[in-house]
């Protein structure tokens, strides 16, 4: 494990990279996310030792979007089984954006993987629960458990504005419905899905997400198993393949680490052996990931050699 | 005007076409179109100086599905002008079949033309009216007018069968909310395009339909222009290229008229100077039109020279 | 048949449209192509009584490019029967551009129809012949005897220009090559292809054409059936529903003719019971019709409703 | 490094797998691939201590097929930098078939990565060399000194063979000189491509690559860099993302080792700190890969722990 990382070298920079954050623009489909300052930035790295550091502005908190992929894919998997999962979504990467419908109507019509929007709202689909509360509050034990955190809750009003607009959502999801990828209520599986995309965390508690996903699911502190080792591995081989949407590819190669990257503007990094990073910087690229963050990993990867290839 | 085909003619042609009836299938994706007989069979021709003649079971009512297609145009039409109409919906035909969406993730983004799904669902959307049975009284007193027949309504309950099971249409709907193809709620214009599509009428109705397309939108009897002629074009052209789903290329070949045809197993034919035509026979090739409707006007058209081209 | 319009009345309308040339771009993909002056334009009629009227530079010669596919169409008819003929190629109309491959890529992998590039190219394979030069020396006869003209040729220069760069055709013979729709030499079918698309006339000729595909295939003069009825037909509905390119929807909306377009500015529209009309203008829109052709065509439809439709 | 799979184990191994040779087919799309024996079975694993070990059939030769896309990019990255080689190449996975080539329609046209074929040509084509023979001479050369075997030829008969039936690669060429993603000679291209391919080894050759990759790029004995770094990476990086056909996700998922295999029936792995693993099996399934070297490398992975995830 390399710890030569210091809180010093963190602070030089993530202030190296601020001007970055101008490149890029803040998410602005709904209102709770196009109130986020692009100038708030926070790193946090979490050793599977269990140790930390971390620079900027780490009480900011966020909301997890995309990066909840991951985490409802673990779930889901310890639910229902791999097989029962991957009955229903592929394995896949594809060079289409996350939010693309016309796969689905080449044969077979799942879709392709976890980690685009269709896949990722069938994952949630099979979640445990009767009632989408229900799956939401397992999702949040989950996180609870994985953090050691029972504060963490979703930001109601994120959710609220976001199943408001997410026709694209309803659209895949009825899709989906046609060909008996998903059944039951539309409403209810995008309802759980928004609240479960709300949830709200700071970078400490995402960084060490990230490292008990790198820790092959065990608890950071205690050595529990919280996800099994097989099934924690399943996640970090799809934020390879594709957790940075349709960069996923030139992220591989320039920085190598499984990673996913939220609308928020926030990455979860997970790196065996070594634990997980989280970045937060809320202007994004045109492909939907944080500019600071992408930056911030590369320089950490080339300079401390953490890619995995 | 071509009037030597006698009752005598479409009686014995009918029985001649009665053995394909067995080569489709019955639409079934929902029960009371399962339940249509396939040995039901009627024609209909009704003339544009007013004459008619028909054969077989010609009292059998059955809903238009997607013929409404080219009724609700024209309504749509003469609502909001052939510029609006043509902003929301193109003019292009398309060799894909009629459900699909994947052109729509295609700039811009808009329906290719009114009679996929996409785009029909689009123009029921700008019949003007604020509720959806305003907008489907509309359709019902337009089609009363071109009928001359006021007791014409729709089928409860394959309306309401459609609207629950109508998941794609869903899909489509969401998918042009979106891209702001359409507004509103999604659920009324699903309603109305599911009421529409349960219009019930028998083949001599529709062949005076037909007739009233072909008369360059007068009406049979008094003559008056109930469709502006530019309208009724239009409604004959979309008719050619794509009246037919994906066999519309090849029907324009081997038969030559505008038609339009319904899952029901109905099809109604448009030709200038003629009349109209409307054949009932509820059995489906696998594209969707009717087995015995095609063979009947192939008959009809390589005897009687009747194609345009 | 209307002949009222005059050759006062041709001369004017050119003179009308003669602006808009401005509109648009020759077409600038080989140099023979590129030195066409956009202000050469002419326009011819050709009645289907044998008269015809012109106006315009009716002495400048042009190659057909893409309205040869219709001609080589008929003849490959002529050759193989209806059958054969669509066996390899399909009857449907297609909304992409006429270049696109990716279609050939959904099974079946035959061209959607005649008049896309993938098309053409397969229908000039089946005309007879045992090298490139006897095809185009019988496509050259076939249109010998449908102008009575046994002077016209081909553009050795543009023919020769063409061949040279038609990386895009060599892709989708290739391509086809591949899937067993073209078999033998991709360079000889392609060899003939670009000879064919470079033969050379001027609007008077190309009208007579036209007529005679409107006379249902007979010589204007003797009445002698060159090409049989029902194929002449089938060449008729192409050009319907996809003569004008990515266009034709909407040109048989606004026009309403079968026509078919070359990149050169040619149109060449045909009309039942009228006779043919030709328009040159090598100013081009963005889907590669001619502006003038386009405009023209479109004042002569609604000022003497003549859309078919 | 883990080295406690001993000889007997990969021999008791290999017995074990040998029945799902049945399960697949060998190519059969040219004579000297289809005569290949599926019982012919081998493997090697080539430590980054230079020791190896071995099983089954390892004096069998084979060619390289999709496995020389990896030995390629490496050469093409080295002769020009990798700025150049990814302006005319991507970086993402896609979900399509290797020799899909509907995606080059989508602008901008350049291939989505350097493993499906349209890449793989346009890598050959940077390949510094005048000639395809300097080409595959300066290919061959570098094969040579990651090997320390300087008799490693390509088969001749296997290449004059694929090169006659190339059709699809050569659709694929004329579509990117169409787009100018390659220039000059299709058929040179082409030459030195498919004598690229049949370049012939056996295991222990091959596993002996796959080491240097794993090595970082270093020469196994001599520990003279022969690959940069960096570039070794980039290519273990699309060996991940992409080198598995359309099965790379669920290989991730389920094996996990940077691999690329071939339809000759072989696979290559390349794992940090290990070394490399090559299998020759030739009955494929239906993507393409090698039915027993999925396997045996599934085993492998599974017992001693090997995924890099």
């Amino acid at each position: 494990m390399n710890k030569e990382i210091t809180t010093e070298i963190l602070e030089e920079w993530l202030e190296n990279v601020r001007p970055y954050a101008y490149d890029g623009q803040v998410a602005d489909y709904i209102p709770a996310l196009s109130r986020q300052n692009p100038e708030e930035l926070a790193v946090a790295i979490h050793y599977i030792d269990g140790s930390s550091i971390h620079a900027g502005e780490i009480e900011a908190t966020f909301t997890l979007q995309s990066i909840t992929k991951v985490i409802s894919l673990a779930l889901a998997l310890m639910d229902n089984g791999e097989d029962y999962v991957f009955d229903h979504v592929g394995m896949e990467p594809t060079g289409d954006p996350f939010h693309s419908i016309y796969r689905l109507e080449q044969l077979p019509s799942k879709p392709l993987n976890p980690m685009i929007n269709a896949g990722a709202l069938s994952v949630t689909h099979m979640i445990h629960g009767d009632t989408p509360d229900e799956k939401v509050g397992r999702l949040l034990s989950f996180v609870h458990e994985m953090t050691d955190d029972h504060t963490i809750g979703y930001n109601e009003e994120v959710a609220a504005s976001e199943f408001e607009t997410a026709f694209l959502n309803r659209s895949l999801l009825f899709y989906m419905k046609q060909h008996q990828i998903v059944t039951g209520s539309v409403e209810e599986t995008l309802d759980a899905y928004t609240k479960q995309c709300a949830i709200e965390v700071n970078v400490p508690q995402l960084a060490r997400i990230g490292a008990l996903f790198a820790n092959e699911g065990r608890d950071l502190d205690s050595g529990r198993q919280i996800i099994p080792k097989h099934f924690a591995r399943i996640c970090k081989t799809f934020m390879v393949t594709c957790g940075m949407y349709d960069a996923s590819g030139s992220f591989a190669i320039k920085v190598g680490m499984p990673a996913k990257s939220g609308v928020s503007g926030s990455v979860m990094a997970s790196l065996n052996g070594f634990g997980g990073i989280a970045v937060y910087g809320p202007s994004l690229d045109e492909k939907g990931n944080s500019v600071v963050g992408l930056r911030l990993l590369e320089l950490l990867s080339n300079r401390y050699d953490l890619s995995i290839f």
